[in-house]
């Protein structure tokens, strides 16, 4: 009997999976769901359950939040990632996460296929297949949905057929909320013209004045939310989820290349991620010097569009990570961050290694560290080769 | 008689240089302003007769707002370009643009030296001295108020012996309005901890409501907002000044590496230039491939640091705003704009060079034009590679 | 009846996808003979000859290589083009234009269906299904060979059952010979570890002493070689081909990773582009700003790679191509170049650009533009940033 | 009295600066040799007699072969730096290494000057400014022959005033021997067009006929050469050093940019320096993955500029050291080289971690880990974009 482990979320499609790989392919299907983060315990609970009432031999919750932050969303702050400037890559990560740890149950349990319920339109099916491929080569990959291209309600019959009768609940808009943010797809997002309503996204806002908190960084981390020190910046995420949301903060429209070479819409709103990322953002600006953050922002770049396209296995991932890691010695210090409806303001960072020192005088005011000479033979010898350029030209041309 | 040619702007530092270069040094003073957009008619003729009253031999002024927005904005629009990712250079732009002209002109009536009235202390006096020497390498440069290291007083002074006396303005912060945003400096922007008061933005916000407008580009220029439609974009920047200013959008910090090498840090307000360029930037994610995106991201925050540190002159700019100019072919279209107090949003955009076209099928939908196998095919090879490095991985190090 | 174009070379494998889609799948085969300047006229001629023979429907010859030059060739030269620094495309390069010129030819005859003989293995069946799919998405390619894993024998047996029978060429090594260089694989190339013997290039070394001569370029493009000038640098491409070859200089193995993800060795012998390459690159370091070095070598690295992979419809190779043609304003000169067995030296350069100009003094030499202190002053400016960064990270840790 | 540390040679420069240090400014001198691995016992004892007889207060000599090993050449082993694709940075990573130590013996003994006896004319005096200012920034930094423009005669009747009479050596090649390289300036190198004779460079060529050698690496690093096995690399460059420089190997002519934007011409011999990078990029290429080799590269490009212009103490340096380092994980193996006279080749490799791997077939070969058919859907999806590019644009246009 073929040991199929299938990535299972409790919903229609993977339904259908253990159900059609269950009983029309007669395999021995092992569920698993892996949790980034975004579950209760009690929606945990409510998958296993739902995964044995629909006949799955084993199910088993892989709970990776911990991992996902270590691996992935620590170097994403330390990168400042935003997708096209804009996106902090919310679903893509947490997918890859997914992706990875299903294949590695696969892999521990010696199953000689494993399936997911993507459909054949997306990112997902991508970042599913490249990661099974990469940790479970030999493993069969199976994808129902994909393959049979099946409507909704061809997939509620057969469950009918079987005797699964739900509430499978179909809304407006494709919801995926998570540790790293929430994406809100469906209806608006499919053209390029028309924006989100306020209704769409699920957290509503409901703060209507202004607040000041504090952001505490150490060495590139968050280490504490408005007054509040975490030792797990998991919790100092959640901790800001929780008081940024209810200012509407951090909704936005991602438009972006998909893995598969056409343009994708999607809005989310994601207020942890963003002040996270700009208030470290802001920090760095202090405390590194000007090539660093050249080349932290050239290479963040990269790192997300790999990341965002299934290629987190590759090892030039982990040297950048080792780059990410190596520039954050210094990135410690407070950042002052206001919220208000719809937007967030930062207003000023504290830390002992701000560059920004007055050990030698402000900018704009004079020093006793150089002078007004110094200055003008560095003009001089900074603007030797262009100026050497233009003589150059002009007496060619000349000739 | 020594000619020297001087960067003149009516203030107190440059109102000095005429009376010291002249009376002090016996030199024949020929003043330029250059109007790069942000002065009226008004303030021109105004500065003109104080630089007679003051007794220069000649007065010129320069007007290139044209010519700074298509040797300069034009390609901080198409590059998208923001200093640290937040800061439209505002000044830096401005003021290479005025040390240009001031040095042609020099070179124009062949002066045999050239002023200019900027301190040892901030990144003006590189971007003079850098002009300067590309253009007219053989003429002296003259800077008094940096080599005297002469105080506000001690300025005054002087002049009140030569029998000047004015009012001379000195406010809390140093502000300097251009055509491509306004900087605001001093007291808060002096230190990294506090921010700047709403006092200290010269254009009050007046506006509480919201309001939604439409932005048309052109291969990439701004030639139309809120339906009327502009022959030159510099009009067209106007009139979104005038529109979004009262919101008070386009408010910010930025804190940044000055040539010299120490961090500065300055307010701006910048309505107009941000949502351009966030809204061209928009339209640009819908037309551009990615890879098109990619490399113009690259080049235009090399592109920012280098104008922003005087090296404009460098053939290299020349050659990447070929390739901006390039990747303009398609980025016409138009965008919704929403503006708010203190904040726009981009609400979707309408473009014949749409890549999200409804030709081949939606993103998340399925399609004709290929296949979920044809995925599957991608996939497989797409993560050839890592799965040979991590399979060649294992087997060599169980040796 | 289906219109099929067919990409033909009169070789073993499109000879038999003529026989095949004419006879055993009832198509009118259309062959196309896409010439980059590696064919002879004879060549050409037996060719057409021999696909009548085979019975195609019409037989057209595409002569590109001029435009090969124009649109590919010259800008690998402007780019200084060597994939992993040793490799001048010579294969990938020539087999792209190949498969536009056949996808262009198909889409002028409105054919439904386009066809080519590559098998599963290689680099080559990337590019012709992607510039096909690009230029003609709607035709249907076919590719017998590679859906149908034939061997040769099975081949040979097909053509001979068809009343085809020939000498089907069979060699130790597969090689091809174009403008732009030769490549050689096989048994030797196959492994890591074994190089090629001598014999197994094509072209054998003949000459033994030394000879010099000189390489003129304007703008960029080779025009002169040892004396002769050449309106068309095709021909300076070829008289320097036939210079050079004959001392066995350009000969290397290219070890790199292929478009499906495997590592791929070939050698090549390829004299005309590497010494051309070199010295304009030498040229180049004489004329161009520090700046328009890095940058050309940054996006020639990406250009190469991506024309490498097929993606050479991709416009930011236009916009690529923009840069690249701003950049060679300057480069004329002439270089001088020593011949030897097996290598070559590059000698000097002369040009009127040259910014090595003894205008202001030579390196190593005092001169009267700058003096001593103009560059204490600028060492000092210089090193503020880490100067700074220093002190504060003294005093931080002290702490 | 003052006490200032001198970065001393032994040769008429530095010599100057003892005396007139000692005797006409009255200060204490201290002069330091440093040894980055190009003397012999013979010669430190040799200059550390004179430095006693023209009246230094103290010498000392500091060896760092090994941490300029450690903190610089290993890295440029990693990231295969060639400036300009051509030059090892012989000259350029020593004398930074010595600046460094000069400085951090300068502090050790607190002295309150630092002296170093280059001229105003090449990058030298901006390598020692630099490395002094960021490492000692309180102390004054005295350089007697920038400053006083002196001649060689000036200088030696100085000295003889002074009762040192010396044979001051006069060659017509400046000549700097290290152990990254060695650099041959003079005549030739002073003007754009000769070429160095062979009487010009130091080690004659001996050898004329071909030996093939074998360098093992080992986590990036040289660590055997023809048989022999090194703990200390630095060991194994040496022995390369002698195999191959006999042969003539690694001369050639590096044309850069100078620190101070003028353009200099030097000539060198590195065979163990070439030698080595270009065997350990062949097996990078080999072992690493297509994006490692791509973001390697980049950065090394980078690298070796900041090194080159004296920047090796910014942070940004270290931050890549680890990028670097994680990358050499595997870059482990054997590579054969074959020496002839002026030239070398590569022959091929052998490692564990060889991606060119037999695991799933050769290239060229049909392989069982994927299908024609997978290549296929991977050719259709990777030409998405531009396919939807050119079917949107061609709509467009049409309208």
């Amino acid at each position: 009997m073929k040991k199929v482990v299938l990535a299972y979320s409790g919903g229609l499609d993977t339904s259908f999976c253990v159900k059609y790989l269950g009983e029309e392919k007669g395999m021995e299907v092992h569920s698993v769901l892996v949790d980034t983060g975004g579950f209760s315990d009690e929606e945990i609970a409510d998958i296993e359950k739902k995964a044995y009432e629909l006949g799955v031999k084993s199910h088993h919750t892989s709970r990776v939040a911990d991992k996902y932050y270590q691996d992935c969303i620590k170097y994403l702050v330390f990168g400042n990632v935003l997708k096209n400037n804009t996106y902090p890559l919310s679903v893509s990560a947490e997918r890859i996460f997914q992706a990875v740890a299903v294949a590695e149950y696969a892999k521990s349990i010696d199953a000689t296929a494993i399936a997911h319920g993507s459909t054949g339109a997306g990112n997902d099916q991508v970042r599913f297949d490249m990661a099974f491929r990469t940790i479970v080569p030999n493993a069969e990959i199976i994808t129902p949905i994909r393959d049979m291209k099946l409507s909704r309600e061809a997939e509620i019959d057969f469950l009918k057929s079987k005797g699964v009768v739900r509430e499978w609940h179909k809304s407006t808009y494709s919801i995926n909320q998570g540790l790293w943010g929430t994406s809100v797809g469906g209806k608006e997002t499919l053209n390029s013209y028309d924006n989100l309503p306020e209704s769409a996204f699920p957290n509503p806002r409901t703060e209507s004045g202004e607040k000041e908190i504090k952001l505490s960084f150490v060495k590139g981390e968050l280490k504490g939310v408005d007054g509040e020190t975490f030792e797990n910046p998991v919790d100092a995420i959640r901790k800001l989820h929780l008081l940024a949301t209810p200012y509407g903060i951090g909704r936005d429209m991602h438009v972006g290349d998909t893995i598969i070479g056409i343009k994708g819409r999607v809005g989310f709103e994601a207020a942890a991620p963003l002040i996270t990322i700009k208030a470290h953002h802001l920090l760095e600006k202090h405390v590194l010097t000007k090539w660093q953050q050249y080349w932290k922002q050239n290479q963040a770049e990269w790192y997300g569009i790999q990341l965002h396209e299934g290629q987190f296995n590759d090892p030039v991932m982990r040297d950048m990570e080792a780059f990410f890691e190596s520039t954050q010695a210094h990135v410690t210090g407070d950042v002052r961050v206001k919220l208000a409806p719809y937007r967030f303001e930062l207003l000023g960072i504290k830390s002992d290694y701000d560059l920004m020192s007055d050990v030698f005088g402000s900018y704009g005011e004079m020093n006793n560290a150089w002078s007004g000479d110094d200055v003008r033979g560095f003009s001089k010898i900074a603007s030797n080769q262009v100026m050497i350029y233009e003589t150059v030209k002009e007496r060619a041309n000349k000739k």
